[in-house]
């Protein structure tokens, strides 16, 4: 199984959550779940950028082998660029289309 | 492709989310997405309202073809009718019972 | 059809949408719904502890043979167990891998 984590909220509380279940998903214990993406968009962004708290974390789930996706759109609307993210970061033009993409190629949605 | 988004959220920027979500998805360059529909329900409401802030986007996204259900259930609770909203917004008995068909028929999910 | 509903917030306007929607969804009238499951993590556990004010509410949803699954790993980091939670309630080991097998089967999602 596979599944999407959407961060998009501003919510300090919610983009804990969005991280952590991430990583909980990759490490459970059953091993069913073979593939885990985050995508990042709206203001998601800032739970993601570079020099920030939760940078040693999001490196982590990074090195663990989760893709962490954010949004193009979104970092031009905030003057931001892939630079100002986390290294190992991608960028897709627009968010919510690779949910999509995503939950048509089977991923599972999770929204916290 | 095709997506639903589910604006249930009472958060003024959640709201404003799902509305520029639904615009970004039908502007995909890609071409990828062939079908958006928002369904409002709970608090969500609030943002599809007539003579609010939000009419003009409302009515460009229903210019658009993106389809906006209300949920009766809801309106009845909140003592509105459909003359109370965005002139275009269509109605449906249950907003979580629309979402579930969508999802049966294929929809991505999305919950800014 | 099926759906999940997935109560991970700690907004009370959020958490009792998702008790109402998970009664709504019971409750269509065309019947197109034959199984609603409530999967509860992070702070949303809070909605669903004994001897709270939802204590009623959660007790006739699962009267009504809707599913609620706690997440272990949130009562383990909360110090909470079974016996804290209205009963009836099951526990899953983690809310998101019982969301994404949820989903696998075919399961709607919502999050309110």
């Amino acid at each position: 199984m596979q599944t999407v984590v959407h961060l998009l909220s501003g919510d300090e509380s919610e983009q804990e959550t969005s991280l952590a279940i991430a990583q909980n998903l990759l490490d459970d214990e059953t091993g069913s779940i073979d593939d885990v993406a985050i995508v990042v968009q709206a203001a998601g962004i800032n739970a993601v950028k570079a020099g920030e708290d939760n940078e040693e974390q999001v490196r982590e789930l990074l090195d663990s082998g989760i893709s962490v996706k954010a949004c193009s759109n979104t970092l031009d609307m905030m003057d931001l660029d892939e630079a100002d993210l986390v290294e190992g970061i991608e960028t897709v033009p627009e968010g919510a289309v690779e949910v999509t993409r995503l939950q048509s190629e089977g991923y599972a949605y999770v929204r916290p």
